[in-house]
């Protein structure tokens, strides 16, 4: 098990320390939960009040609650991050040891760079490359015409079905799957025709993608997410999409196809995007809003209804198919009136 | 193929028969599609009017109905909790031999009871621990310092990463991914940073988790299913979640990061529960409803609007942008009116 | 690489050529985009514009928009459909050799046609069936009972738990899951009671299933997919559903069980259909939309609120808890007046 001195943290992340410096720190914890040896951190001022009675050992913190810590403090101006960075630490993944494992199948024309990992269960197709350091784990499949960029990590059982092309530092959770067929349908004669899916996916360095979260490929140009893309799980990402840098997008919400957002925008969970929309830069969509037009200013975007008592509820939705009529009837009013 | 007469059944499950005790029982069916041999079960009194021309050979049902049933009945307090059982005589799910399938790849570290069953490409990592009875089936990966309980059965492409815990008799269907890293990032000079999660996940006895629903682990404590939970397919529970005993939720419905659910909650399909908020007990949640704010008092609640046709739903939605100023309008008149 | 004169593709599909028929094609491109050897086209009016100054070295267009192309045009009475098949010709699959590859692990009691390919970590359930030339990719797990129909390709990583049996020409995308438990629970003495689930799947073909899509199987009956479904990904289906043919469904849409939903409807993005409803034929769901009730009449049906800005939306959303109010105080103004 890692341990640190508060001195060494402080050393490390160019921290200040208040109390002794000689406290030894093997591992983090909440404020609440604290624990013998276990650092916490104080960021949000809503858990002040936890911090007079914190069983931690030590507690990163604001100059101004310093005063107030009962333990040994480290002083941070961004408490979180610090702490972030500190927690990082006493991470204890191991790494899988470079080299392919005897039960994968890989395609003689597919390239594996010697420092790569291939866990078992992994098969690997016609022309694909998984760069250096790439870690491929356990029942992950690769299609054919795919590249895996250095440092990638796919945990397990990811997909990439076919030209998915992966940036350095991505990191793929389990169940995913990228590069399947886009949805597209076309009618003919009260039958469906398939459209073929000859594109691809472009991900971008440092993006992360959740468990069970499905990137479809492009239909004639690629699907593309920018580098430091962070999906969340159960997300949905359709054909011809374009995810701007350093968006993140929380969990369940969707993007049809061919739409654009921006970079830095937050996509709240369970929200949708319909396809072909442009979302603009900095724009932030709240949970299980529906955008149903173009975004143009960066801002925060809702839709929905406030949360009530299913009595209280029934009562108001149904005049919901009377709001026309009862803003007609208002403004007639206000005619007569005026 | 099971075959028992109505006698027999009415002894094993305590019931009273009106008809012929001789009956013999082969399998279950519908009310309106039942089938020589079969037995159906009347309960929703919505269905009475099928009792008079159902096909099957003997139905379950209340006192209340026997007088009216063309054939056997079988006479029940609760006539579906009955038909449950005497279906469940039906169930013909094989049981894997217990044994290591050669194919499997476990870590040399990991402990499997000799009465479990590890199918086919089946992978277990360090320190990992299948307890007596439990099935794992074809293609499953369980990553690091697992637990799997006493009878546990995880059908097929069951991934468990990091640090997950199963009670006894947990049941986890295709494609579900527990333990996978939650959503945490914090944002520093313009790029994400990701924040390392360091617990794991708990689950209860009797748990049953639904094909592709993800279950992340804690960012510091753990993300925790108490016993008898109930989770749909594709659900989305967050990092540091907490459900309590008995809780059931439907398909699609998310709950996002350091929410509490109460016990006996019911969620509505494709609801969702905003990080950090807390559900009191008893408490149903209508589908697609969004819940914005701890709720303190059992009870059912419910947002979003009533379906309509388009052009209707054009009409009101746009009004729906005015709805402030029209209220304001009939506040006002409301005053000079007096 | 595949390529064709303008004149052969003319020839092979029936258009007829402006310009150049000699112009040699290898691919297909977006009018914007276009490229040297790539045939573009022209359906929308809105991208009309786009058309003098495309790079694609011909078009499939309309004959009204003929006169205004400046490179070859392949004049198409529905040029998208035209463009699909045309495209078609360029799409790169390889097709798997026929055979089982030898990491496959089958039952001595399920039959594998010599025409189908099997691929690698495969496994293949007692008493199920592979019909010709279907193709079950890497990772793919078919329990017991089932059955694969002629032609059908499960990409890879696909699960069919039990009894699921799937027609002709079905396409199925990675981490699709049919035939899991459907979600049967009834309450007994504070506990849950599982409720077995005896029925299957039954797809009819043609029918496409998208990644990471779930269909449970029948409680008692089957759950069914009639002729050419088209499923998008994460789509949730029920136990018992019934979905007519032709009817498509957008990513993340749900049916909860045995709901019934006619043929050629069209189901919006994240839309829900709550259980035990019948929607009939040609009914189009918006997006994000609940259906509450049974729909008995062809059209579009819509619930949901328009997108603002999240300051207008907060003054919206709290009147929408007084709607109810608003309009009876409207009402008695009305009668007063009346």
């Amino acid at each position: 098990m890692n341990s640190f001195t508060v001195a060494e943290l402080a050393e490390r992340f160019a921290l200040r320390v208040q109390g002794d410096a000689d406290v030894r720190i093997d591992g983090v914890a909440t404020l609440a939960n604290g624990g013998t040896h276990k650092l916490a951190f104080l960021a949000n001022p809503r858990y002040r009040s936890m911090l007079a009675t914190t069983p931690a050992a030590a507690v990163v913190l604001r100059e101004a609650d310093a005063a107030s810590s009962p333990v040994t403090a480290l002083i941070a101006d961004d408490p979180y991050a610090a702490f972030v960075k500190i927690a990082s630490l006493f991470e204890t993944r191991s790494t899988p040891a470079p080299g392919i494992h005897p039960s994968a199948c890989i395609d003689p024309t597919a390239a594996v760079d010697p420092s790569a990992s291939i866990g078992p269960f992994v098969s690997i197709g016609a022309r694909s490359t998984i760069a250096a350091g790439a870690v491929i784990g356990p029942g992950c499949v690769i299609g054919e015409d795919c590249h895996v960029g250095e440092g990638c990590e796919l945990v397990a059982r990811v997909t990439l079905v076919v030209r998915v092309r992966l940036g350095q530092r991505v990191l793929v959770h389990p169940g995913a799957v990228l590069g399947a067929d886009g949805f597209g349908l076309a009618m003919e004669h009260g039958r469906w025709m398939k459209v073929p899916q000859l594109g691809g996916v472009d991900v971008g360095d440092d993006c992360e993608i959740g468990a069970n979260t499905t990137i479809d490929r492009g239909a004639i140009d690629d699907t593309v997410l920018e580098e430091d893309v962070r999906l969340d799980n159960q997300i949905q990402v359709g054909h011809n999409v374009r995810i701007g840098a350093h968006t993140a997008m929380a969990g369940c919400s969707a993007v049809a196809g061919s739409a654009t957002i921006g970079r830095y925008c937050l996509v709240g969970g369970g929200a949708g995007i319909l396809g072909h929309l442009e979302v603009c830069d900095r724009v932030m969509i709240t949970a299980m809003s529906l955008v149903t037009h173009s975004i143009r200013e960066p801002g925060e975007y809702s839709s929905g209804t406030p949360l009530m008592d299913n009595r209280s509820w029934r009562r108001n939705a149904a005049r919901y198919k009377q709001l026309d009529s009862i803003a007609r009837q208002v403004q007639a009013r206000n005619k007569e009136k005026g």
